[in-house]
């Protein structure tokens, strides 16, 4: 089993997460913004140095899903956190409206597809789980997967489950170490971000009409949320719930994480045997020469 | 859960499959090689006729999955059954030594890239078996994988028999029929065989020593296989074990399995709905204004 990162966000194993219970703010008496934006200036630096071992190690991945209502800061969380890495070693994929040849496999297939390779951190913005959630609270658009729903329409999402939570056991015993963060706004803050984004003309390509219609199923989104992290928060792929109304605090919180994965997972550059050693020592005395 | 064929080669699912007591050879009374061509023949035309249906259809797809050891007639089966197809909706995917970008991968990955989508008939001639087949008898092969072995390293072949039982249970909710065929020839057939490819000028291509050093882990991979067809044999993803010492009789059972299996998914042309009818019928009466 690979090592996780403890954390107070940690989303417990025993099937007891409340989402109700799990705040959107950060604790009483967190560090004030000036002190988070040094902190985080202190771990990106620090990511950066442990992905070169990373990447040079080359046996494990890393693999971090991140998922979140809208406005809840995905993209600028990953932006943040992953913009001093290289990038060579880094791949960020979004899972937007599946295409037709996506829709014509099982629904784990084009995630499946931009799986990172070993030295790599893979971040999916949205993933798999879009099927257990929105898709979920929207039931119509199962339609174009054309599959067949089983009697209990229950079942399915208890089948989409398992598969998940199998595939992710997979991938951890493949060497893939994965990471899966709940990035939790509240529906106030929501409401001032995407009228930002409505009242300031550089963010409103942002807005999408969408995104309000959205906020009617805000309870059914949280409850299919409790449900995933239930069935999925496991020790090889477990879950952080992560509040997310402030967003210096968020990027601190994610980018912690990813420096305490990386350091757990303890990579080294690869070392030489001694025929290897001899070798290079030959060489050495040649260029010199 | 999709329906599959019933069939004298099918493996039992309580586990009590014993691979000395499947036969290499068909069973006394079976038709002679001039019958079999015949019912060849009336099997692939009914093939190609289901497959067009099965392809309007297009809501599940059929992936068979053959593995056998060298000169079972893998290659010469799926070119005798399959020839007659739309090549448009069948598509053939060979497994050898895999590159370095599908060694960064899970053991999965590389085949999930290529299964079939809805509507089309997938073959895989090897497959992620040989993960628990050959890498079973060859451990070093391993270490280009790159993976931490268990401890107790009966566990990894345990861990991977799991992973393929759960990646085929997903598959076939998804609309995926799996079935998977074990060509099993006779020691003393493949020693013919590859003699054979030296003798013959025209198949020497096909000749390969490594055939002839791989004839002393017989044993070996014969346990191997007994143990993957115990642990994966299911009503999800059914194995066969179709005796491969006459080839025109291993022709016939292959080629009925699959008629079987698409007869039982029983493909329809898709139905229209009135809108569309209406739309079609005033169509209709405008290309022949």
């Amino acid at each position: 089993m690979l090592p996780f990162p403890d954390s107070r966000w940690l989303v417990p194993f025993d099937d007891s997460f409340r989402h109700d219970r799990a705040p959107t703010e950060p604790p009483p008496g967190s560090p004030d913004e000036q002190a988070l934006e040094e902190e985080l200036e202190r771990l990106t630096e620090r990511l950066e140095k442990l992905q070169r071992r990373f990447r040079a190690d080359g046996r494990r991945a890393l693999l971090v899903i991140v998922q979140a209502l809208d406005a809840a800061g995905k993209d600028g969380t990953i932006r943040a956190v992953l913009r001093g890495l290289d990038p060579a070693g880094c791949q960020v994929t979004s899972f937007g409206v599946p295409s037709k040849e996506e829709l014509d496999h099982d629904f784990l297939w084009r995630c499946v597809h931009h799986l990172p390779p070993r030295g790599v951190i893979g971040v999916f913005n949205r993933s798999w789980y879009e099927e257990v959630l929105a898709v979920r609270v929207h039931p119509q658009f199962l339609g174009p997967q054309r599959i067949e729903v089983p009697e209990d329409p229950e079942e399915l999402w208890a089948w989409r489950l398992q598969a998940i939570r199998e595939q992710e056991l997979h991938l951890s015993r493949s060497g893939t170490l994965v990471l899966k963060l709940w990035l939790k706004v509240g529906k106030e803050e929501q409401r001032k971000r995407l009228l930002a984004r409505l009242e300031d003309p550089d963010r409103n390509w942002k807005f999408n009409a969408r995104d309000v219609e959205e906020r009617k199923h805000w309870d059914d989104y949280h409850e299919a949320f409790e449900q995933a992290l239930r069935a999925t928060s496991r020790p090889w792929a477990p879950w952080y719930c992560v509040p997310a109304d402030d967003k210096d605090y968020m990027r601190v919180q994610v980018a912690r994480l990813l420096v305490d994965a990386l350091e757990l997972l303890d990579p080294r550059y690869p070392d030489l045997d001694d025929a290897e050693r001899a070798e290079r020592s030959a060489l050495r005395k040649a260029l010199r020469a």
